[in-house]
């Protein structure tokens, strides 16, 4: 059996008895029963995924994936390739848009190589290349299935490692110059849906190129005709390194106890190829902010879950993920300080 | 002239050239232009509102007032009435949803009585208490005209007074049971909206009641018709003192050139009275939460705000504010130490 597959066999449901534990407490605080909204849920939720009632959420982490894409060549991005390359430069210094979050949350951030379009080491970088980019989805599949099988398995090395150093709040992040073209693809072919549907500026595609590039997703589609109900199958033929990396963090954590979360659209992606691995893997899951893609509310309808902040954001990296780690933390300090019915008497 | 007159004659418009300012270093940052969505839009906001282009945004609080309602009596609320103050009694200690976040997120809290139902002085309070709660407007006027103007420059004075004491960003909170009816009314008064379609749980009144606090909510505005073109004119038929000072609050930011973060409903329909009072204090405002009330989007629309959390919060207080406090600070923490495309070639 491989890795894969024994991972998604320790996927186990949520541990009742301390959700139910969790509630209890909620519901005794000294506010109107359910008031605090999600910050009810998420508490109640991370209850069940570390099977006790009261943890600790600080030691946190973001695990950022980098690498490109052969269907970069198909002009669906507006950047220059090796801003991939250029920008994962300065994940491991903080200087960019996770990594500024992610100093004022107090997180840390995980910079994986597995697959940047470059010769070079890069310092402070993790390197678990699978090799310089994907193929062209839109000429053959994006990588062969064992690569496919490789770049879960990283993901999934990755939560272990950091589970392993004790981190108990997992956030997934990426960079790779195109991969809302991919993601868009994934989300296609699992959900059943035309890409013109989803399909979005990404970083900032100019309007008149959107409909080129649901072309040229359509296309690899149509080409490589993936399996929908076989994740591998999709991933290896329209997908990404990062993303598959991604989907490995999530079954990762998930066998784990370990909760894991999202940030936008490229995650959902991930999200949705790990659901569809093991529909479970969703309880262990944290929606962070709605992404400003218009497949969003599609993808996350699909698996079921709901992002708590609509900043509008479209920047990825994981510096969502790292924004909502403060949400996480504050739902927790409420839910550990806040006074109950039991220390004020209030006729209750 | 009165001072609600004066304070109102000096609201000026946000300082555009310190937000252009800011949008040149927000368009210089290392990410794709606009991709950190409202993180962006709130320091543009910040910087016209400051008139700086840096500010410091690091000094919190939350002026909450409490009181009761004579609405109260219509059976329009879940709650005993002497929860206003059994409640209220916890904010100086922090103890309870607002206290325990605004601890998370490093803020202070102001509690001011305006017309709680009791006699007694509550320590840690400021008492501010017009009368012990209004009168019940599904019979007559909640207040005088001259209270009314009163509890409005008991904001004005509050908010002064937090400026004076060197607050940079000020959130509004409530305490006052049955507090979401007179809500309700002054949005359906100004806004011309039947009771039905807005009128919500507030703190978790049973559905089958709903029906009934909008034929109350009704009832008074047929009864009191309030002159929707004057705030002071609906905040004394169908107002409460809490309201008409969060108003006052966001009044006297605006004239100070201070942000002021909206909490809830209760907030929404404050924030309402000061836009058809001076629709200049829009600028000023920083919508922190979607409220779970349905009149929520009504109202938020007529105002012209998107909030970015999106938590099915309905506790009031200002929990929503405070909470939203961590994001204002991530996004000028991010807006500042972030590198630019000056510092880091990227080939821009």
């Amino acid at each position: 059996m491989n890795l894969i597959e024994n991972i998604s066999r320790n996927i186990y449901p949520l541990e009742k008895q301390y959700m139910e534990q969790a509630q209890q407490r909620l519901d005794r605080l000294i506010k109107p029963t359910g008031s605090l909204g999600k910050m009810e849920g998420i508490c109640v939720q991370l209850a069940g995924i570390y099977g006790r009632k009261y943890f600790d959420t600080s030691k946190k982490i973001i695990i950022a994936f980098a690498c490109d894409h052969g269907v970069y060549e198909e002009g669906v991005a507006p950047d220059p390739q090796n801003i991939t390359i250029l920008q994962f430069k300065n994940f491991p210094h903080k200087i960019n848009g996770v990594g500024t979050i992610s100093k004022f949350v107090g997180a840390d951030v995980l910079p994986v190589d597995v697959g940047i379009n470059c010769d070079e080491k890069l310092e402070g970088v993790l390197d678990y290349k699978i090799r310089k980019g994907t193929s062209n989805m839109a000429k053959g599949p994006a990588m062969t299935r064992k690569e496919a099988k490789r770049c879960i398995e990283i993901g999934i090395e990755m939560a272990e490692k950091c589970i392993q150093d004790d981190y108990t709040l997992i956030g997934i992040g990426e960079m790779g110059i195109a991969n809302t073209t991919p993601s868009t693809a994934i989300i296609s072919a699992i959900g059943g849906f035309d890409p013109s549907e989803i399909t979005g500026m990404g970083a900032g595609l100019k309007k008149e190129l959107i409909q080129h590039k649901a072309n040229v997703i359509r296309k690899a589609i149509e080409l490589n005709k993936p399996n929908s109900k076989d994740s591998i199958d999709v991933l290896s033929k329209v997908g990404g390194f990062e993303i598959g990396a991604m989907a490995g963090v999530i079954l990762g954590c998930a066998a784990n106890r370990t909760p894991v979360v999202l940030d936008g659209f490229i995650s959902y992606a991930a999200a949705l190829l790990a659901y569809n691995i093991n529909p479970r893997v969703k309880d262990y899951m944290i929606a962070s902010h709605l992404s400003a893609e218009p497949g969003t509310e599609k993808v996350l309808g699909m698996i079921g879950l709901e992002p708590f902040l609509a900043m509008g954001m479209r920047l990825g990296e994981g510096s969502g993920a790292a924004l909502s780690f403060n949400i996480i933390e504050a739902s927790n300090y409420v839910y550990k300080n806040m006074a109950t019915f039991d220390e004020i008497d209030m006729g209750r």
